[in-house]
């Protein structure tokens, strides 16, 4: 559940720039106290993701607009399938509309195509999780609706999670000094994850006891053999390259985690309608 | 060209959201003089948008980074191509740097698939134009990425133009009556487009003198019918199913204006990375 | 009808304005349970328009606040009417008075001088538009209370409509190539309108198919040749020198549109005071 | 001297409000290289003032215009004098054109009008001042404004002065308590002016010794007899009723302020146009 | 009692600032419709100052948690004493915790200490009051806790008062001329303050009629020399060494007030808890 | 070295607090071109925590001030030191003095005290750690500030650690429980941290591989047994009851961090004036 407190800003970003200055159509041909029922269809396959900002979004118009559920964030729904039985002020309606919409078919898009990767590793000891290649001023929600499809979150951002990349290590020194040096200077409460791209690095990485060891673009074979010389003694991510056809493979080699650029930057919006009935 | 005006507020959005409390791998590894030079490289073939986003999302940080463009919005660059020259202070680099490329890969995409479809009806006379199904918050950016890619926009939102819909017509009585009321209360910079699914509707709307008429869901013969009817007295939008399958009927059709839900709903980012070199 | 989120951040920028950090005569002397009931009086005749904003004014403070409304927006009133009967906590009626007051009285004196002006011309084909003279921060109300006072609205800013200028016509070398430029670049949803001052730019702009054409500052004779020139062919307006004394003139001469930066520019406050009963 | 602290807010906010999208037109004629000169000229006779606020609204949109004043604030113009001369990116310098002016005009209009209530009462010892009666948003910049027209300014807002009026006395039980509650609560800075209508209620003022006595609406025969009572005591405010055709009787009557609601509330624009040369 | 109106956007940031991502420890681990009651508990003896503040930061999560309070702002509360009784739902609950607290201990502190001031000279006619030595952004919360424990107001900020010092008077050519120029400048409803240093500068300050003047870290000797020059005339404020233990010998030297910087710049915050039970 | 970017909008904020509408002693007796020198002087001994933000107010309000430091964040200043050599123009600096300062003297009076406590535990291999119990809206740099005297961080709030606190167990149905549930839904980047307040919790922590055990109040005894209990197979935080007086008996108990609230809560402002020479 999310909490308005979270999502407010963003539905009324968006409300705003969808009308700045109002509807013009609506408001000069509907009238202000109407009222009308209408249903938000599944017009595809896939996961519902976003509810609460659907709702929202026609709430922040007016919260006297009733919107019940048919089904709940999570769900497998299809073609045909009603979302949601809205009814309210048919101005706000109209009004709310596409923003709803362009909230909950994006969201619900990348909770189905996260559903897709973890269906592929299914019963496997491993986590696919999202990247910070999200939609600028989104990453809150499009994190949200990666777990929503059976994901698991990385870091949210560079403020909270450590990843050492090839830069650092150069500027540091080598991973054993880039390691020490933050492990010194950084909260208690935050893991370390070195990027590595050889398994003489991998090493290097175990000798100073990283807490997650990222394999960067490896082959698969190499992979085999990182996960073979960590040995449990870190988690094993695995990054690069990964799409549908290649998650299972990752996956069977032993990988802990498998990120993937694609469940956030190139996803297609599940096709949903709103019909006034 | 953007102007700042018009950007600043998204990058800094943005910025914040991947940085609300620093960089602290950067922070804590990087001198704060270290300067490094670094390039934007194209992963794959695509049409590059959002040059004046990237660059601005690095001038944000530190106004001294130099960023020189090796190609300009609307290139057409290959696998492997320089976008950029970067040279600036390492920290800020390394802080902006996934930042900027969220937006141009985004961007890039748009264009991408945009140019995609006008490919498709070059040389006819006809525009493919994007709808309001874009990224919340990203409106802009986005409509800016649709013509950089060589289609065109249709309105912007829901306070400069007028599309009378199913509902309004309803409400109004008829597409003659909403028309006239409509024509009485906007302002007369506006132009006024009716939704219309029959040829009946079609008539309705010429004879009341619309402006815009866009065929909904239309088969092609009945676009056909309804091109030949409307015989240049407005324009012609054809809208919905339309895909790289089928645009290239649609146009042969006779309208004037296509409008394509996927320019922006449905965007795979292109692939630029960021190299230091 | 003014929706809240078109409003609200212009009104509590007002009170926060008006209370940076409260209003010490009030909060020290007045019970912070006090109720009182209290009056919007009219001192002189007019038209009312900004209820709404009022309202929101007291509402935005306490919620409880009743407002009842007497008159509505567009109501003319006489000097000594009652436009509202409010009841609630003294305190924040107090501390909302002026800040409610200082918007009502603004827009119905908008509304009061469109009036006059309309009324001149009633009956006539002819609108009489705003411009966009408008009071920074406040363009949104005041082109509202123009339609209240029985105007209508011109764009309502650079970015929704196309007003093509001397300076705009020199840098594109010509009336011709400008709207032949624009028309390829701008939505198709956008009309283009040409300011001219002379009968040879007139004709030029009529000859490119200009959906509206602006007689800037020109005599009425020459209007009146524009105007059988002109023929229907695209929408005529007026601009320049429109005062209470000639705005009838210029709309005998035919012209479709009337601009009058007065509406907004130079706008006597209607005279409205609250009294506690 | 404005500073930018404290009026670029307002200024970014009337900018936006004018191109929430950008300008149309001009991004699309104008090249984005061109560099034009312009001048601001005065249309009528008057006082400027806010030319630190236009300069401000073209800087804003490009650091490198040139803003060459001719006059300053608090100069009479008379119709044809040059203000300023521009120059700069010809397409910032059309964008920013009417929010500029916008400013320059309203607020040179109320230096205008306050300077025609000064000079009715030049040589008096007699304060013209301001009220509370501000266009919502601009009760900095207005009161500014009239400075530069000579006149004075009264209380900012309801949180940096103590006005007790009807209500706060009746709440209080009286004049003196009032007075003496407040006294009491206050900071020791602010001075205590009490809103009275009889010249009883002068007595009672006066007696509390309160700093500042405002004659409400009074009659002139009594304002006198409250001037002779009063005898230096406490400052004496007339308010209500002041126009350019009574001022000087209030003031020949021998208070020390006028206060005039007319300087902000009821304003003409002073003409004034931009001309590129 | 505070307003929402000038309390909500600072308890906003503040709830933010914590929880700029939601609680991941109670949003995984409690369930979302789960409801507690707790308690505030005072766990050292002191003044509570705040409680509008931390109602406000529970009830801006959720509007339906109850808070009674046990005691009133400017109780004085004993170790162990219950301050409010807290109902709701338990996730809202545990995220508003922390912020409640983090204000209402501030603020109670601040009153704590006050009242320790103000103790100890108590029945003499002085004031104590604040400085503009507050933690930024909190101004306004710390100068009504000031109130609280028993203290008073000194000017809000540099807009609302005038203090003239040392390099004000050095660069007006005196104490006079700085005097004679400020009250032609600034409203009328405004005092003015001189801070002097020497008996000779509160000699030119009294001439002048200056209607506060502060003693700035004067001897003991010369406070009382100066307090008997003054005697009334103007008010005196003795600024500066003022401690626990030297503030009743500066009010038994006859001064009117004494700003104590320690109110806000140097204060242990009240312990205070929430308890599940 | 703090970027612009974190700090800017807190440092507005203050400069806002403290003029919302200017300076009216300074703007009206200073020349708006006199420039003047100045010092920032220490008058107390303690660690300079600041330097950034304070040199940024200063800029914020005009950045031609040249600010040279003479010693920087972390150096140990004595009373009489010279902290900063400052020049500019004089209006500005007199505006910016006290926003500076107010930032200045909190931050190194909490550096200060965070060295205190650190100095007790010179060269133990034990960390001295921040809460969340900082001043709402300056989390950030307090936290600075605290690394500045010598300390570290814990999580910054509620959205990047996990703490388990009684509640949560209870709601969970033990550590156990709760540890586990959130080790499937949280980031693996984060860690596991639960309060304890029994040697049992302790086991039952350790039993589930809990990376951080809070040791809540406990008796030193008691901290004694679990840590020889934990035996390093988790680190180990000293939470309550932590003062200068008891800190090195904690650290010497072999605890790996130990938490202070007052290092934040209870702080002193370090004594520092702006002198102009």
């Amino acid at each position: 559940m999310l909490h308005n407190l979270d999502i407010d800003n963003v539905i009324l970003t968006a409300l705003k720039e969808d009308m700045p200055l109002g509807d013009i159509t609506t408001e000069n041909l509907i009238d202000s106290d109407s009222v009308s029922p209408a249903r938000l269809i599944a017009k595809e396959n896939g996961v519902i993701a976003g509810l609460d900002v659907a709702e929202r979004a026609f709430k922040l118009l007016d919260t006297d607009i009733e919107f019940k559920r048919m089904v709940q964030d999570g769900t497998l729904v299809k073609h045909g399938d009603i979302i949601a039985e809205i009814e309210g002020n048919t101005r706000c309606m109209l009004k709310a509309e596409r923003t709803a919409l362009n909230f909950l078919q994006r969201l619900s898009g990348i909770a189905t195509q996260t559903r897709k990767y973890c269906e592929l590793v299914k019963g496997m000891p491993v986590r696919i999780v999202d990247t910070r290649k999200t939609t600028p001023g989104l990453r809150f929600l499009e994190k949200y609706a990666v777990k929503v499809g059976g994901g698991s979150n990385h870091r949210f951002c560079l403020s909270d999670g450590v990843l050492i990349k090839d830069n650092h290590i150069k500027a540091a020194g080598g991973i054993k000094n880039a390691v020490e040096l933050l492990r010194g200077r950084i909260p208690h409460t935050i893991k370390i994850e070195v990027e590595t791209e050889t398994l003489e690095q991998v090493k290097e990485a175990l000798d100073v006891k990283a807490d997650i060891i990222m394999l960067d673009n490896m082959k698969l074979d190499t992979i085999k053999e990182a996960v073979k010389l960590i040995n449990g003694r870190a988690l094993v991510e695995q990054s690069g390259n990964v799409s549908l056809d290649t998650v299972y493979e990752y996956a069977a080699a032993g990988v802990d985690i498998i990120s993937v650029g694609k469940l956030t930057h190139s996803v297609s919006a599940l096709d949903i309608s709103m019909r006034f009935i």
